[in-house]
């Protein structure tokens, strides 16, 4: 396995979201396998649904690296535990640098796949955030996502970008690099200035059938 | 674009499931992007199984009309609030006119993949009920389809009544009109009489395994 | 329809896993048909996502016999009740024995879609535990499977197994029952010894963002 800097980048976005559900799944009862299959489904998960919704192979089935990044993730948390944590803000921007990555996977798959451009967008981030709706959603949580950050917005500015970049003909790989940027500076800024959307205030319905 | 009567009533219900979705999203914490998504699953989580189960391509991806729609919903929700919902029976006529159509053309999309005609009844309650289902889970509750209501039973109904017309050898239209009124109509007296089906009483187990 | 011997285990097994499926339904104000829908997915749901990812038709689809067998599971707890869950380990027995069948079906059919072995006992697990999972998030509740007992693991135990008779050129139907039977007697070991993994403990976080 030859290992370039997009695919070490691609494991330490796994690693990144797989510790994050594998600290999500911490102190609630759930033993080491449930903690490894949460970690699993926070990294893989996004890119699953885009799969399926794509009719390709799984991206997962192809290449086994990343259950053994989960389980490297899992064993990592297990013996480093709050220390592995101390490196907060470095597994933020691992966790970060994946989104950006992962947005800008999906895309580029989609566009291999002829779909439109803001049927590719969705599945980039699809991609990106599904993953820890399915680990809330088990976990027996609200989606963060719908509560918090600008983070699926993120995923859709860069995909934005990405085709304005297509549009003005630049080089495939100065598209990508400048899209997950986007991405990535878009959370930076959003977290570092505690930007977030408005909430929706409560509607309460006269009738009880809607 | 063409807009056909079937192609308002589709929109009409698309509008009225997405209102569900953001409504029920409303005074939880969830922000407008979170409202958009949960009002977006209701409206298109149902089709969006069926085609996976029938590995075609996902409907929304042939079409924005979808986000569109849903986006419209987003923006009334926003402005009207409570005034939207003073609309009660009327969304609650959408609703029900969507729910009548959407059951329709899961089961004609199902007969145009060569399935029996159980699989097209499963395929049309299916495109009628699971964005409900999804909208639940996402919000953290029991789904409310499996605790009161005829509301899957109707779709149930309407699809006997579609093959009965077809064994007819009815025409077309007339098959689909006749099974949609029969959701329709289904739904509206099961709600206007509150009909339910019985609840199942709870069953003490010795085995603590099952 | 012929009745083999593999057939009847079919049956009973996807009993078993309906009538689990109906028995966590009781008592929730959840109703008839909500029950029936809950034994149901708790029968298919694994088999599904796995025929989802494989990307050939849905098994159910093909012959209506799991609907009709959750029907006789739903008729059953109905008319029998507690009388039913007496049989409290007679059905935990059929429980296992769907267990081991599912996950030997589970990877069979991904042998045939000519997938690695690795992915084939993913596959396996999937189809044998999926259902499950579903059924909980359904309930609102964490899965089962992530707290306790060695469910999981018996079934890539089992396909472990499965891979290591075929090395050996062991004759299929011999593969096939020593794989099933591994399932089978580590669940069972696993629950009369009360073998459970550790839980993963608590682990703070300073970054609120991971």
């Amino acid at each position: 396995m030859q290992i370039t800097f997009t695919t070490l980048l691609d494991l330490l976005g796994t690693f990144a979201f797989a510790v994050s559900g594998i600290r999500h799944a911490s102190g609630r009862q759930i033993d080491w396998f449930g903690a490894y299959i949460l970690g699993l489904v926070t990294a893989i998960g996004g890119g699953t649904l885009r799969d399926l919704l794509l009719d390709v192979t799984p991206f997962w089935m192809l290449d086994p690296k990343y259950f053994l990044t989960t389980g490297v993730a899992l064993v990592s948390v297990l013996i480093f535990k709050e220390r592995l944590l101390k490196l907060g803000s470095t597994l933020f921007l691992f966790d970060t640098i994946g989104l950006g990555l992962f947005t800008v996977v999906g895309i580029t798959k989609s566009i291999d796949a002829g779909l439109p451009f803001w049927v590719c967008i969705i599945m980039g981030t699809i991609t990106g955030t599904v993953g820890g709706v399915i680990r809330d959603v088990l976990l027996n949580q609200v989606p963060l996502l719908f509560r918090k950050d600008i983070y699926a917005l993120a995923c859709v500015a860069g995909g934005v970008i990405y085709f304005l970049c297509r549009y003005l003909n630049l080089p495939m790989g100065v598209t990508e690099s400048i899209a997950s940027l986007t991405v990535i500076v878009f959370r930076l800024i959003a977290v570092k200035f505690h930007l977030n959307l408005p909430h929706l205030q409560a509607i309460k319905s006269k009738s009880k059938r809607l």
